[in-house]
């Protein structure tokens, strides 16, 4: 929220972070379906009283959406999608309250799998996977919707096929050129849907999960190539942008993916003393290393986006 | 770098994060002088046949921007501020290759202190502190300049003079209203300054460090009050409101302060068996807790700005 | 290393932690294996000038032993498990230096597993899955041996099939009964082996890297018993107790398991207004919790050893 | 606790962690005073039957255990140090419960600090320090107590004044000899206090508050030396066995002492490209890693004690 005052613009939000809830539903069958979420709400609303004249009269207490987390999870009476829960709780705000214009819901979902036992699915077992699954809703008063589904903490590593060439010599450029490197990355995705009103989006309460489960795939398979020979990568830029591409090509509802793409880089082990060298790097020894690290990003999408 | 792709709108920006560089000066009386920097380089350049056409001939490896960290670090011949660091960085970027239309360079110092010996500042021993100083520039080829001074981390707890009530009680609502309770906060402070080019910024190098040690000062007494009376706190809205004001109304040349100010709650113990109540709050024993935490930020500005 | 020096008691070790070293190995099919370590090194020696007397002439510089591991690492010409490679790094330490008395050695395996594409195992593509594989050696000069291998992470979750009863109620009591609640933990184990010395241990190169495998494999079956039915847990302790149980019962060469099994609460979720209740708990809405988490640990032994 | 089971050996404890309170008191002048604590309690007791015949009749709930933590923090009617807090906290669970026959508490305090306003004390203003101080009793049904303080977190960096030579050289030595570097390391400190019983602490609530800055005194002033000088070391170890024996010599009621001090490397940064050095170090340019680095840990005692 906007506004003038005492000779300055202001601009404001408040709202709560790490609102943690478990949903667990049970089916006829006896079988157990659970999900664990951390909620953070955003509100951007008209109560400027608030910061300027100690009159709370038009605050939404924080304490109040947290109860609000609660209610709405309870509500739920079949498991959905963490996107779909994120807009429930986004329209929720902008429709009861009447000063709240804009909600934004952001949630990152905590990766428990159903655990295998013998080979079998376990009725009410499960046990915590690696990378997350997040959902970004932001509502307004008026219906419109943005809605993002994101990928945190995706580690991907090939043991060759990638090098790095032709680039920039200067007189601050040692890095030699190579055709064959360790390449290891954690991706973060945010996929942004092209529905933009909440009476648009479909209405199956797993749908975008299963999209979330076909964009991880189209982004690992692309990284990676064919099991046998691979795919080269001529840098992290070039991965990157095939990766974005493969993703809008078969999405059709997916208006744009921003992609981050750090280059944690594993370094050759040549150790020398004095006398002789000690070790002698034959894509063998890697030192692997977190800082510094190259910061690889870029965002693909249908219309006119700002990152 | 915003392009047109394929049909896709394409931006893309790379970089390197997390150098790490310490510098040491030395003055004629012996007196040692020195900084811990995080840095991070982001690149906004013209290099889009990396991304398409396997072609790195326009790429500045982020090792070569590594290297140049270093480089910059050592012709440093005295003591400057994190912020005039971070200016000149990014103004080689941009200088240096044809193809980077605006660097951004971020750095984080790490709050080393000189030690005090009985009393005296000893010649070349620190210790670290607690809350961080930050820096960003943002240059463009033109000499445009967006610069920002940041605070992270600075954790601020009053145990009395604060108070939440008369806010939207409806339904969902269960915070009871009250006049006295604890306030605890961990401040983010993002500090623009008003000096829209390179040309115009102070020459002193350590014009920025003395701004930023100002403004830390005004935070800090503005969120206390005076040491006796202290002052009381209607809402963290209403305090944040009050720190931002008072930053824009003593330091001319900053056009803009964003304030982050998370709601740390310390929630009364009150403790109830079936029989009787075993400990009753009285202003005396609270339960301090991460999350869920209120989330209050907002952005003041002599001109409008986008949060 | 303890010793006597000006009238007091002295002890000491010295090493290198966090060596990083990722190896790569190629079979004739093209097939590549890949492994990531964090190495800490930690020798006891005799060295006592270095501390009293300025002299370093009995010291191993750490930086040396952090060459060791690349040099260890590049000799190893096969995949190999991680506690053998932590024996054969323990052993070098004490047959090389005359200083050196024991030679203490742990590492933690990054848990990178093949990535499947469409079904099959790729030929040199990892994704980082979730718990560690640790190991530590502990070698004396004479051979003696004291070999353990870990499991650190292992979050499991069972979403029914679990309770609390029957403990001491006081004055200070307030957890009510319950045959119906939620039951989460992070498992930390610690299993050692029975072998004495250097020269009993198996030869098999992935002897231990099978072993660990199949002791993961008897914690979480335990943990979630059969696939429809499940097992009842009265307690943590109870459970803790069975799954050590089933380890020693099953592997014949481990002859002690220590495990941590942190009780991380879901706590039943029930809001009231001063009017009504807005969320009562039906074994369905949960508010999951870090802190305070209860600490249930325990140590089985075929032989008496100290936790 | 350990017992005979089965044929097996078992030694088991359970309890509860990160227990989080802040307690205020009010002096009659209107002065707050405050302190946060996480406190971890872990009880040695006999409570088999849960483990073995699903039978908790033994057992303290850990809900119980964090009750009581609220219930004695209430009760301490005046400001108490940390220490003296785990004594009072691990008498009440040994003298309370019968099945329990020792008591371990280790407790961390949140380095709040009073907050100067002019130069001037707040009433009730408090900001977050660095290193932290802990403190562990344990304690059995007969009285007997082992008190340890503990310091963690304590940065400390000098620009000068610190060497390495002389240490073993062979063919996996790489590292250069050198007069002249940068020392950083972050201190942590376990201090042993020689009181043996419950009946013999001194009983002055803040002495062992005292003896903590007195502790941290002599450990800063021993690690830098004088403000003008300073003092040279020749090794981490041996700087550190100064900075053991000085806290020994002058803390009376101190018996043993424990320090781990990381060597923190500060590389020295030579850049140079195929044709010409662009960075030579003189003594100015560091790169600071935290990984990997040194472990240097010892312990004095005036008993004979185990690290």
């Amino acid at each position: 929220m906007a506004n003038k005052i005492e000779g300055f613009n202001f601009e404001q939000r408040h709202g709560k972070d790490r609102v943690r809830v478990a949903r667990v539903w049970k089916n006829k069958e006896g079988r157990h379906f659970m999900v664990e979420w951390s909620v953070s709400i955003s509100l951007l609303s008209d109560c400027l009283p608030a910061y300027v004249s100690d009159d709370n009269s038009d605050i939404v207490a924080t304490d109040t959406m947290k109860n609000t987390v609660y209610v709405k999870a309870k509500e739920c009476a079949e498991q959905l999608s963490v996107e779909a829960f994120s807009i429930e709780l986004a329209k929720h705000f902008t429709s009861y309250y009447k000063q709240v214009t804009t909600a934004i819901v952001k949630i990152v979902e905590k990766p428990w799998e159903r655990v295998n036992v013998d080979g079998h699915p376990h009725e009410h077992g499960f046990k915590l996977g690696s990378e997350k699954h997040t959902a970004e809703a932001v509502v307004k008063k008026s219906g419109a919707l943005q809605l993002t589904s994101g990928i945190e903490g995706l580690a991907l590593l090939k043991t060759t096929k990638s090098g790095f060439e032709g680039f920039i010599r200067d007189e601050y450029t040692t890095l030699p050129e190579t055709q064959e490197r360790m390449l290891a990355t954690e991706v973060t995705a945010v996929l942004r849907y092209s529905y933009e009103s909440l009476s648009s989006i479909p209405q199956n309460p797993h749908y975008f999960t299963e999209r979330y489960l076909e964009v991880k795939k189209i982004l690992v398979d692309t990284f990676f190539g064919p099991t046998k020979e691979g795919v080269y990568s001529p840098s992290v830029q070039s991965t990157l942008y095939q990766m974005a591409r493969a993703v809008l090509s078969r999405i059709p509802d997916m208006s744009s993916v921003q992609l981050k793409m750090p280059n944690l880089h594993f370094l050759p082990v040549n150790i020398s003393t004095k006398d002789t060298q000690i070790v002698k790097f034959d894509d063998d020894v890697y030192l692997p290393t977190s800082e510094p690290h190259g910061t690889i990003e870029a965002s693909l999408s249908r219309f006119w986006s700002k990152m």
